[in-house]
């Protein structure tokens, strides 16, 4: 039997789960685990609190618990990475996070990477993420678009706030490459890029990439 | 009315809140908030992987909103810190976890601590905490005890493998300073310092302290 | 016998002392230790510089050995800590310092923290403070106010000169938290933090109220 | 016309290149770039000094400009990643260096990492490495196996010797995973790995891994 | 037989390699190592990517060791180091890198150093050999005066470009001591530190004094 | 008028004066400033605890104010470096401290240095110390060999503690260099080196030499 690799989006919004499922479909093979992206119902419409991601982290392994049969892996597709260190108790599948996935694919890619957040109230949780993974040195920094859900859809107030931001990682921060600090807003990427002039990395297809190389290896 | 400080044992194992309640005793004072240790009752029996975390963050946060009326405060008492950062969210109470209240009362009584920790299986979890927190230049290391639950009620064997752990600590990690890193032990604090010649931090207390330090300046 | 905590300010100027010992009040209890607040006469009238600083701690050391019999601590209330080591070679007795313990008590209130200084030439000495702490990365930046000993009588242009710097720290360091880099200061926590809107720590309250806590504990 | 990654062996040992090219079978696809593993002639037969790093630095580059026409991307399959930064300067190729890619490999299986050094003398250079990428706080340890070129023919003692460095750091480095530090031996990875019953990572199958999901995604 | 200090400008430029040399006369002694600067033929006619930084690190070696018998120490005169730690492999000599030695004498001269880089494109290369001698805490930051070669040429504007740089190393990065970021402009330095009002370490005196203390003591 | 580098030994230990100073005759030349050694008589016998260390800052501070017409410089000859950010506050002479200068000298000897010290009770000091100057990252531990002042003076004794503690850092500690963690035993630097072959730091001669070095560059 094939095997899925699962893309939990772990929150309500099946947009977000739209926007990451299209975004892999430059990853999908034939010989390669099926990719599947889903929606969890009953997470929260967003991710933005402590409490969101606390909530996500149980909801994320519980989804985990009733797919391990036929599951090759699970990537955790929210920036904060919920539910991973809990999905790696799981054994004998492979668990990532976007969040994760993305640093280490920044940190091929320049010395320093600054993450185009959403809201300012994330960055502190970002940076303890950053501690927590031992990698602060290479972070240039955070800048928040400050949008709300609502605004978000707004696509071109958007990709003209991501700009900002990402000008202001790289002239005032200092940093050599980007990262979308969001799921789901992957046809951002190469506009972002050619504004900016830096490269941009998008979490959920950095760390997909990256899965499916592992699984490949099957170790 | 007279606000309260809720000590929340974040497991179902009333034995551990009775423990961290004995222990708080000598910090009870009339013109002070009341001190209230409970016990989360749909919480795990024990907390031991990053999933009975997760679980014990949401139930702790929930068990906060009940109470918020009435509270002064909340302290999460699992080494764990479960739920910390999401009751920071709440406004207009000071929250804490036992796990950072130990550690920033063991930075002040020596240069490096070293945590006994119950198994192994934590200390990858407490690294990421200490990393997260930016103080892993003051963690000398963790050795754990590596004892069940069930055999943590055997008590003299208890304490021999937490002095075991501590005269490891002190002479091949070099730690100038233990800290306990379970709650509801504190009845072995005091024998553990002693035979070991080190301080000894018992993390309820130093965090409850701390708290009723802090509420009682209103800042 | 009841024991007494000895603040002390080790500097020569007796309104700081004064200062000091009105924002403690808050914090004496019957059944606590009596808080005493004491000037050093022969201190030097302010503490600008490292040679103040020196000689400082043995001025306070000097005064320590002079009260053992009857003290059940000391706190050194100036924001470079002058003999805080050397006082904790005593044994038996508590011993902190203002600017430890609003470090430790700003670390539970915000990822990072920013300090308000009193002068530029102090901050190469707080920030080799902070890295012998083991605590840099918790800390975002430090701003002078700059004003001499005279400018300080001033209350309303100081103030504005702190709110000015804590401004400063919020926006361009990004600091979570500011600390009053300076003891006998606490008239103005409450307007500064107003004015800014981050948690503001008094180092003088913040460690006294630590050491009461610990105090009761009896460890 | 399809494109290669040049997997580049920058000794001369043509045994080691084999060693990397039927590790790397598992990972060949008809729809990705082509995988070719060389020897750098030239190169010094085994890379043991800084100035076998420095001159397979130069020789690796050279190579890389005679074959950027058709190069997708480039891996420089040592463990001292020689050219790695020099390749990064040739656009619009990917360029990976088998050291970093492990790291980064390992640092999703656990949270600390033990290197298998092939000699004393490479570890204050990887030391050197880890700290530039500012990644030491991951780095339990590093223990050498000690044999020369020579001596790694006998697969058996070399196998040994690779299990009583892995069980060391595992047991004095407390490390969670293993690093194979040197390129061509992913033959003893599974024996490895279940000898001492960590993770064990390969860089070169880990690193190519890495390099053909990038190229996937195009960025 | 008196035995020689080589200080290797590892560019080809004559004009750099004579500003050496009349940078050191003030240390040069009858009664120590002849001091001899010279200039590598072959090597690029300027070091500015990591391409030139390793064939310069080749051609050091190479020159050192056609020197070895009568040299007392080596010392390579450009701002990447090249060849450092290869030459640091030649037995009995005494090998020492100018971005090295104006490092350690900056941190006697301050708490944090701000080095005027000549091109952006060092930046990033700088930043990781700082972190690989793990004194990054110690580094302010670095800014390029951006000007080519030839636009080097043109002495009082490439001064003003100093002046203007360490003046943002002062004021917006906070740094207590400048650095040079390259070798043979020790003619700037006075009038660098007069403008600026910072010390400000020449790197090939700072280095070849060092050198020289350290030969003198035979060890 | 020729200038004087005063070096100051803050105990009041003559006999460690003159291993100082006979360990510096080396160093002496005409051209150079005076070398002048000095005992503080006031000072404590020997210093070992931070009392003591305190004391001495304000007894070397006093020396230099007195001595600061024909200072060239100024060097803190104790490993604690008592009074060193105090000396630096008097402009237009250099002062140094002989542990700083001794790990600057280490750390272009070998990727990390292990500290010979005399007695544990020191230990935590200098690992404030290293924190502070940012450089804990090169420090690989340090070993006491516990020998009292009277315990000193049997030097047979105590080369063959101080071999053991080097031994011990070299094989546990995994240090490169060894610096000698306090002023007057130059003599014994070469039989501890050929015995545990890795190079020796001795801190007077290392910091007096760096002295030297900078007094000649005049800046």
């Amino acid at each position: 039997m094939k095997k899925t690799l699962y893309v939990i989006n772990p929150n309500s919004n099946t947009g977000v789960t739209a926007g990451i499922d299209a975004a892999l479909d430059i990853l999908r093979q034939d010989d390669a685990p099926i990719i599947e992206c889903v929606t969890l119902k009953e997470g929260p419409p967003g991710i933005q609190t402590q409490r969101d991601v606390d909530l996500a982290a149980v909801l994320v392994r519980e989804f985990a618990e009733q797919h391990r049969e036929d599951a090759a892996g699970f990537v955790t597709a929210c920036f904060s990475d919920p539910g991973l260190h809990s999905l790696r108790e799981i054994p004998d599948v492979l668990s990532l996070g976007i969040s994760e996935g993305a640093a280490l694919a920044a940190m091929i890619l320049g010395r320093t990477f600054g993450v185009i957040a959403i809201l300012d109230v994330s960055i502190p949780r970002h940076m303890r993420a950053w501690a927590a993974m031992g990698i602060s040195d290479r972070v240039a920094g955070e800048v928040a678009i400050g949008r709300t859900v609502a605004e978000l859809s707004d696509s071109e107030a958007t990709l003209t706030s991501m700009i900002e931001a990402g000008k202001s990682l790289r002239d005032k921060h200092r940093a050599d490459v980007l990262v979308m600090g969001c799921a789901g807003m992957a046809r951002y990427r190469e506009s972002l890029q050619q504004a900016v002039g830096l490269p941009v990395v998008e979490p959920s297809q950095a760390t997909v990439a990256m899965a499916l190389g592992r699984l490949r290896l099957g170790w």
